[in-house]
């Protein structure tokens, strides 16, 4: 951590900062300029309060150097995760894929789409079953019985399951009936359910915030690691930007930021990312291309009776076509599909 | 509702949208032009399931005319909301005045930042305990044991008291403790969180999300609302944006949008939206001016020992000073301070 | 300027960087931490390459500590600058209205709203001549004849005038009929006319480029001023983001931020930020309590057939209403209006 | 074009309107809904004053149904534009690579560059001789100089050559030497020059705006053909957003909606869209899987001594090898490299 002297700062403020960080138990460099103090700091920051230095009026900025996550961090870890979930596996040797639904309709429509999934070669079910909407007035889930077909789907598929929770509640249930747990974009920062979903030690797939940087996003990935989930995979959804011909604007040089920071292995979800079926192919190879570890895609057997984001999901037909020119991209970044 | 069909949507395309659309108990009135066909709704959305009609290959866009909030929707409640906060008012006829310590630290120092407060005119004293930080490993508010001395501050000066809450559980302690319920900027869009927070019926602020648009802002108190509380007042914080200057970039536009399309109270944080202790007056000034119809400003006994966000923080010196230089900028407002 | 050396560099790799920049003829302080080796740089930074120096391997970061801009700079004049324009002032004493038509369009409507502008306050007539429209189908301006009308209206009233300049070419007209250049927002970065506008020596208004950053806002003043003109004002007129409820996001506190980096003045203008007439007057009392030099008000006398941007206009009673409401604000904020 | 009337728009204000509309030789197609009335506008829009509508006191809203940009419009030209740049061609087939150095600074340099851009399979050479820089102090381009060791180098390898220009007077000399010109982002919407360099029948690249939406950017690529030459290419160099770990954000996403509204072909620019030399090659990858017909990539000699933008430069060693790495991606998408 670097700390830059405001130009008219006194000898005196100088003093009483350095007091400040040696009396928490760490050391200082000061470098003395003809424009402006700087006093580095070296040690352990957890010690420190940084808003309280921040806060001072000598002080002009607070330049941190070191990262704050650790159990996500690639410089402690510096082998990528790999990890199983169910019967599959995510990590830097195969190229996962998590298809189905947005929302959980009925148990016939669940099973007729893990069927055709499965058969294209997607190792994973997705399905929604408590859906995060806009408005309370849209369809907002099955619920538990929603769960309940995602198992059943399982059973009879040995496909393994993953779904969105948005409560303590809601995780409670699904621990009982899903392989992987879900944090959606809207709930990325919500630390309360970072940790229930954390005390779980289910595998965790934590989408990332509508407006989140990146550093924020591995933040809230040591969240749960801190709370005793290991196993997370950090999903690319699109961020917010003033663009408006996509629904989000997917950001792929993440996908390279993230090889550079962490061992957690990303997944790229191009459906909701540009919210616009023919755009799901060209961004799903795009992701391949620059490293992505999986890809979630929306599959449904009615598009345009979806009772959830009908105008990005696939049709089976589709979803074949998209698996089968995955394939020699998949093949030529050297990971199994 | 108006659906643009494509360019080259064929008539039969156009009759299954409007037997779609009339199956469901809706009018349509068809426009046939030179270049693309346009078919507009009539009647009640919520009985249409507008995600298969944008699913329609055939279907080029969907141009929303109504809002999908009632409660908080000034259409239908066209005089400006006022309710009561114990024994202070939030409404067009005052200027409230929200103020407090970031994070609640001691009972001692609580109660001596209440007296200032109070003494500067804030009416209500805003004090965290349970803390969302980005960071597993940062301050993560003192809980319960802050809520209780809220009360005692609360108790001893007279002050009505507003909290933030993150999860359920911080929800069934805050009543017992606080006289209004706030939701930060991070859990806007935890819809679990507001179902709860709705259900007390106690008052809400409803703080923006980081990069949340204003419909969507609104959607979120209609949540609240439909849910049981009436009484939900809106804080701007400032929103993301590429600007760095400044922590968020606040945005008082927004303040003139709110008055046009909801009867609910809008509050202004100049403390959060910039994080920097010299903006907070001109920007208090500014959201007075243009119609605000409170202010959340942050009040530290010693900013430079705050265990949170201590930069923005003002001293009771400065915020007495505030509070002076604002009073005859309400007064121009009409409103009393 | 501070570098910051990767975890993993050498002491070569550091002797290099410091021989580097020695050579260049500054001073360096090494501070060296368990966990990062960080070199601070003194002197005279432009006779240093910071872009080699970044693109070393063993460079993390630099760190910029002091500005690149120095004539617009507080530091080195930290007096306000106040200037002349024709017959009237824009500085910390007065609050300049400079108001008119978006686009000018006859010398009678030019005449006609230059009365009724005077009347009501305004001392700068705005009109444009070369209008920057995204479609190359648009009407583009009345060019040198736009030009010639705003003279006559200036020399019948006695008002100033400004009109915005799009090319070198344009430059060379207006010098011959107006008392200020303006250069748009989509020009901030046209550093050819940057210099071809400073070389006039008029008054400059440099309004903020769509995502500009304040720091690349004030070094565009920068170009401008190390070509000649010292009086340029800038220009605050809503930024890009993602909320689509306002043309742009009005981003005032930039306002407070160029206060205290720069001693150039500031205009704010509503019209342009928010795009709708009923925004205009609220975001005007609030650029003047939140310490604005200016404002620029679109007034047309017909905005309903206005040749550009008809929705933001005000009609001469609306104007003169703002004008009204205005006043009390600028009283309270000490300048003359 | 549909026009949204007001909830509260009497019978008179839609009379007026569509008086207003067919007054202009247009026809309406009136839909009067129980909550809204919507006038849909048929016939040729170039007619009709769109701003001055949107400025009538009961218009809501004016959606746009169709483009403004007609020859840039895939709707009217339907097939993929291919076209020659000296002896290489840019289109469907190719996979047109773009590289050099940011900045011309010796003939040396560029010869030297030159010949192992080509070795490794290059067929443009780009290198800006007219440089847009943040700072009036930083190296600002050779000019005329830097143009004529471009000339030299592109007589010696038989590469074509590209070039920034940033005034009226850099298009005259920039004819004289190179083989295509580049507008870059600052100047996406420096209109004048547009139709300069329109004017001059040379293909040209136009780089996206820093901010530019997708649509402003077609418009701009139709100020240049209105104004003569046909061959224009769109260059992603990444858009502007709240993520700082890149240097701006790379919207690949882009490509894909390009494909799709323009025939014109698309070039990505990984170099500039990251400012991070590790991310070049995944992401070129990337670009070339979901659709770029080209990319340009920043080459230097000597990275670390460039005069500008040496961070994201590639050494030649590192170009072979993302060049030798990118082959089978062009292969798969059928593309000659």
């Amino acid at each position: 951590m670097i700390i830059v002297m405001k130009q008219d700062a006194a000898k005196d403020d100088v003093t009483k900062i350095v007091a400040k960080i040696e009396n928490a138990g760490l050391k200082t460099h000061l470098s003395v300029g003809e424009e402006v103090t700087i006093v580095g700091v070296i040690g352990d920051k957890t010690k420190l309060d940084v808003d309280a230095i921040a806060a001072e009026n000598s002080v002009q900025k607070v330049v941190p150097i070191t990262e704050s996550y650790k159990l996500a961090n690639k410089k402690f870890h510096p082998e990528p995760t790999s990890f199983a979930v169910k019967n599959t596996f995510i990590g830097p040797d195969n190229l996962t894929i998590m298809s189905g639904p947005c929302a959980v309709e009925t148990e016939e429509q669940l099973l007729c789409i893990a069927r055709a999934v499965k058969k294209a070669g997607a190792t994973i079910l997705r399905g929604g079953a408590y859906k995060p909407r806009t408005s309370p007035y849209s369809f907002q889930g099955l619920e538990e019985e929603g769960l309940r077909y995602m198992k059943t789907a399982s059973d009879e598929t040995g496909l393994a399951t993953i779904c969105e929770v948005t409560s303590a509640h809601a995780v409670e249930s699904a621990v009982k009936y899903v392989s992987m747990l879900q944090v959606g974009a809207r709930n990325m920062q919500n630390f309360e359910l970072l940790k229930e979903v954390g005390k779980t030690g289910l595998p965790v797939l934590l989408k990332r915030g509508l407006s989140a940087t990146i550093d924020e996003w591995l933040n809230a990935a040591e969240y749960i690691m801190a709370s005793g989930s290991q196993n997370v995979a950090l999903c690319e959804r699109g961020i917010r930007t003033y663009e408006t011909s996509t629904r989000n604007t997917l950001d792929l040089s993440a996908v390279c930021v993230l090889k550079e920071r962490t061992h957690l292995p990303v997944i790229v979800d191009p459906s909701h990312a540009t919210g616009v079926r023919s755009y799901v192919e060209p961004l799903a190879k795009a992701a391949v291309a620059c490293g992505a570890d999986g890809l979630m895609i929306e599959v449904h057997n009615d598009p345009a009776h979806a009772l959830s984001d009908g105008p990005q999901s696939l049709t089976f037909e589709q979803f074949d076509s998209v698996m089968e020119h995955i394939r020699p991209y998949a093949k030529l970044a050297g990971r199994t599909l």
